[in-house]
Formats: structure tokens, C-alpha cells, sequence
């Protein structure tokens, strides 16, 4: 029983020509909308194209932080889905536009500390910004009392970086949370590419990105600023990348608590009677969409 | 200005033999009360020892879980501060105590996965509890395909881990994460040897106990049973094996959200109007004791 402000689009024409009609950008979530784990949905890549067709601007919206945009393009190749990488928003470029074009640190601290893997490095090289951390083999190691000496009084740290970003990263320690906590206790500013607590694969669950900057958040008493859904930093990046209208622009997603969150910034539990997040239409498979068609 | 009900004993001898009349166990938090980095406050040795003397039992309380008891009588003496093995209690060895005389866990499912370093091992392994992970070298390398599936199917996993011990663990990583989180997804209990989210050396501050098990908190919406101050299951510990009377034993501390709210349950900011753990006594200093003794 969804709330009667939801509209259902499955065999009803009418009501998809209108949902068609009143968008002209769709963001898609991909993981749970376009495929799940291996397996792509039935119809997704004919009505992606069907979408195209129509005038329509498609892009692909994902949290995954350890991807560029390059990379997360052939991820879409490898399940059968052409796409172009001008198409993709991942997290890792929105943190590093919104690092870039929002968040202008000044010069003489404007390197960024990264807690992550090289997807996030590709996507701040790309907007020339200055990093280091990330996947410097010089951090992957133990501790020793010469980096507790150094991060304490500071001599371990740069003095330029004026930003912590904490994403997905699988070669996390405690070198690399000392460091990233040390910078933030200086005053660095705190970024998050999403704050997932967990991260989907293998038909399981693992610590995600949210589990990496939990510990300095649990330091600090400090939020980051996260950029990937829901965040409204992330829909303010694709906004100013895109110039879209928001009120023509669809959010198609799985989960009322990111997705349908991140599209409408208003009204969890979409059946209940206290429904935090409505999607407008609802239907049973994006391929349903097609039915437009003729 | 502190609350009326604190009684100030600093230069008040009728008060200090009051104090001293009233408890018959001492319970001292260590870094702060009794020392502060390699520094021990004056007096302290002698004070000890006069507390002895007038046959006070006196407990070392601590929240590092790094050491065993061992350990930290080591680390006394390398202080000046003589101690016996038995004064002393550690987070580690309440959590060893707890496992083995609180929990019980079942035959089958009495193997404990350990998220930390020797200290707790040494524990453990004294109370006969069989545990895996700790300091395991086989877990200090970074995750594979083959670890992703492993702990996904459970293939990885063994079925005798029936509770997960967070400590402080210098050599967390990814897949130490990934392993703790798929036992408590199974079902294993969650306990953390304390919640500190930080772990205060070289005259600065990094990822504490409470830092380690936090992304596993996230993950699972659980919260672990802590065996640290301010934890009564720590209280608990020590009760049952000193089997003391609670109403006389005083619990010397600093900080009033970890060591005060430890000693009594009941009423943060102790100078506050609305101060929610307000200390009994209080001096300027511990050796101020010795004013007694004449």
C-alpha cells in the first residue's frame, strides 16, 4: 500500500508518457536499479537507449568512491551497458569538483590528505588538485615510535594540506587514521566521498566507505561534508556540472533512505503512514518504462 | 565552585581521616592521578605505600588493553611505582574475567575472534579461553578475491567463534575489519574492552579502543558490552574477584566521565549546576593524603 502521493507506472501508458514528459535529465542509481552483483535487469540497456532516444540525458549516479570515472565506465562495458564516461557521477569526482569549484582552499594549504584508493586519486589529478596519502606505499605499514613522535608534534605532517577525504579505502590502518586524525586536529577540513557503512559485494557485506571515517568522526566530534548520495553537496555538484533544472530532473533509485532521499528533499519507510521519503512514481522494473514506446 | 556535596580535603586533616577511615580499597585510574606521560607526580610512591600501611587494599585500574597485567606491572616499575600482579586491573584481563565467569560461552561456540594485540592474548590464554585473530601475522596483509568469498560463504570462517573482543589494535586493517563484522553477522556476542576514542601518547592523541571497534558499530547497529571504566560489567570484574564492599571502596580518579561516573552510578561537568557525576572527595593532589599520617 504506497502513500497516495506515489503514482504507479507499471501498465498504465498514460501515466509513463507523463513521467517521461515531465523530465528531461534522468540520474540513475546503478547497483539494485540497472543490475545486482553480475546479473544486469532484463531491458535496461534497450531502455536506457529508448531514454536517449527521446532527448532524454542519462546519468549514472554511484557511491562506489574507488573507481574514477574512467574506471567505473568499463565496470558499465563489462555488464553490457555502452555508456560515456561525460554520463558518469561518482563519488570521487563529486568530492573532487565540489574540492575544486566549492570548496577553493587557499593556496599554501590546499593539498588534500586521502584515505582512499586510486579512483579518488584520478578524479583529483584530473581537477588538478594536490594529494598525498591514497595509495602511497610508504603508508602501508606499521606504526613506529618515530611516526607517534613525528604525527604528535607535527614534523611527520605537511603543512599544505588543508583537507582530509575519506572514501572506500581496502589498505586502511592505523598510520593512515593517526596521520588523517593529526591533519584534522590542526584544523584540516573534513570530507567524506559518502558515508555507506557498508559496502555490497560478493553477495555479502564489508566495511564500506562510512566505516573508514568513522574513527576520526568518533575522534573529532566532528561530520564531514559527505559527497555522494544523499548528500545534497553531491546533487549541488551534478547541478553546477550539468546546469539541470531540478524540477525536470528524475532521481531513479531502490533505496527510499539514499536514492529517493537524494531526488526530493522532503517527506523511510515510503509505505508507511509516516513516510520520511515519497518517490512520485513507483514501478516494478525500469523496463517498464518502455511501454511508451509506439 | 564546586557542588556542595564534594567535600575538599586538600590541608584538612580531620577530613583526610575521615576520607582515609571510610574506605577500605582504593581503586587508582593511573595516567593523570598517578603519573602524566613519564612523569610521576610527586609523593605518589610514598603515599602508596602509607595507604598500605594502614592496610588499604589498592587496585591499578586501567583502560589500556594493549598490556597484560604483566605488562603493566612492568610498566610501574619502569615508573618507580612498585606493584604486585594481583593489585592490578586492566581492560584486557576484565575482559578475560568477564568471558570466562560472566558469559560462558557454550561448547562449540567458546572461541573468541580478537581485534587487538599481545595483551589481550596473554589474558585470554590465563583464563583458558581459546581465541583466534590478535596478532595472527596470517591477518596482517591486505584482502583478496579469495578472502572477499571466503567470508561471504563462511568457507573462511571458523564455527567455533562465538564472541568478537575489540581492543586497541595497532595492526587493524581491512580484513581484520571484514572478519570481526561477518562473525557478529553470524550471530557472535560483541565486546569491546573499553570505548576510548582515544588513546593519549607522545603528548597527543590517536585511534583509542573505542576507534577500532566503532566501524564494526556502524556496521552492525550494535553496541558492544564494554569491560572499561566507565563500564559497570568493569565493576562487576572487579567486585567478584576482590569480592569487595562497593560502599567501601573509593575510586581516585580525573576525569569525571570515565573515572567518576565508574566509582558511583548516579548524578558531567561536576561544577555545573546540572553536573551529572559529582566526585565525594577531591584534592589537589593525591599525595596531599599523607597529611594524614602523624
Amino acid at each position: 500500500m504506497p502513500a497516495s502521493t506515489s503514482k504507479y507506472l507499471t501498465g498504465d501508458t498514460a501515466a509513463i508518457n507523463e513521467f517521461i514528459d515531465r523530465f528531461d535529465v534522468f540520474l540513475f542509481d546503478c547497483d539494485g536499479v540497472l543490475w545486482s552483483g553480475d546479473h544486469l535487469f532484463e531491458g535496461i540497456v534497450e531502455t536506457l537507449d529508448f531514454l536517449r532516444s527521446k532527448g532524454k540525458k542519462v546519468v549514472f549516479v554511484t557511491n562506489n568512491s574507488t573507481k574514477s570515472r574512467q574506471d567505473y565506465q568499463k565496470k558499465l562495458a563489462s555488464l553490457g551497458i555502452p555508456s560515456e564516461v561525460e554520463e558518469i557521477f561518482a563519488s570521487a569526482y563529486s568530492s573532487a569538483i565540489y574540492i575544486s569549484r566549492i570548496l577553493k582552499l587557499p593556496a599554501g594549504k590546499n593539498k588534500v590528505f586521502v584515505l582512499g584508493e586510486s579512483g579518488i586519486e584520478s578524479e583529483l589529478a584530473t581537477e588538478g588538485i594536490p594529494f598525498l596519502g591514497g595509495t602511497d606505499p610508504n603508508l602501508r605499514r606499521d606504526m613506529t615510535q618515530e611516526d607517534f613522535n613525528g604525527l604528535a608534534d607535527g614534523s611527520a605532517l605537511d603543512p599544505e594540506v588543508g583537507c582530509v577525504l575519506a572514501g572506500l579505502d581496502f589498505h586502511v590502518n592505523y598510520l593512515k587514521l593517526s596521520t588523517a586524525y593529526q591533519y584534522l586536529a590542526r584544523g584540516a577540513k573534513f570530507l567524506a566521498t559518502n558515508t555507506d557503512s557498508t559496502f555490497p559485494t560478493a553477495h555479502s557485506f564489508f566495511p564500506g566507505a562510512g566505516s573508514i571515517s568513522v574513527p576520526l568522526i568518533n575522534m573529532t566530534d566532528q561530520q564531514p561534508t559527505a559527497l555522494g548520495k544523499p548528500s545534497q553537496a553531491m546533487m549541488d555538484s551534478i547541478e553546477g556540472k550539468f546546469q539541470l533544472d531540478r524540477a525536470r530532473t528524475c532521481m531513479v533509485g531502490d533505496r527510499l533512505n539514499t536514492d529517493i532521499q537524494f531526488g526530493i528533499e522532503g517527506k523511510e519507510e515510503w509505505e508507511a503512514e509516516d513516510a520520511k521519503f515519497v518517490p512520485a512514481y513507483y514501478a516494478d522494473k525500469l523496463s517498464d518504462l518502455r511501454a511508451a514506446q509506439k
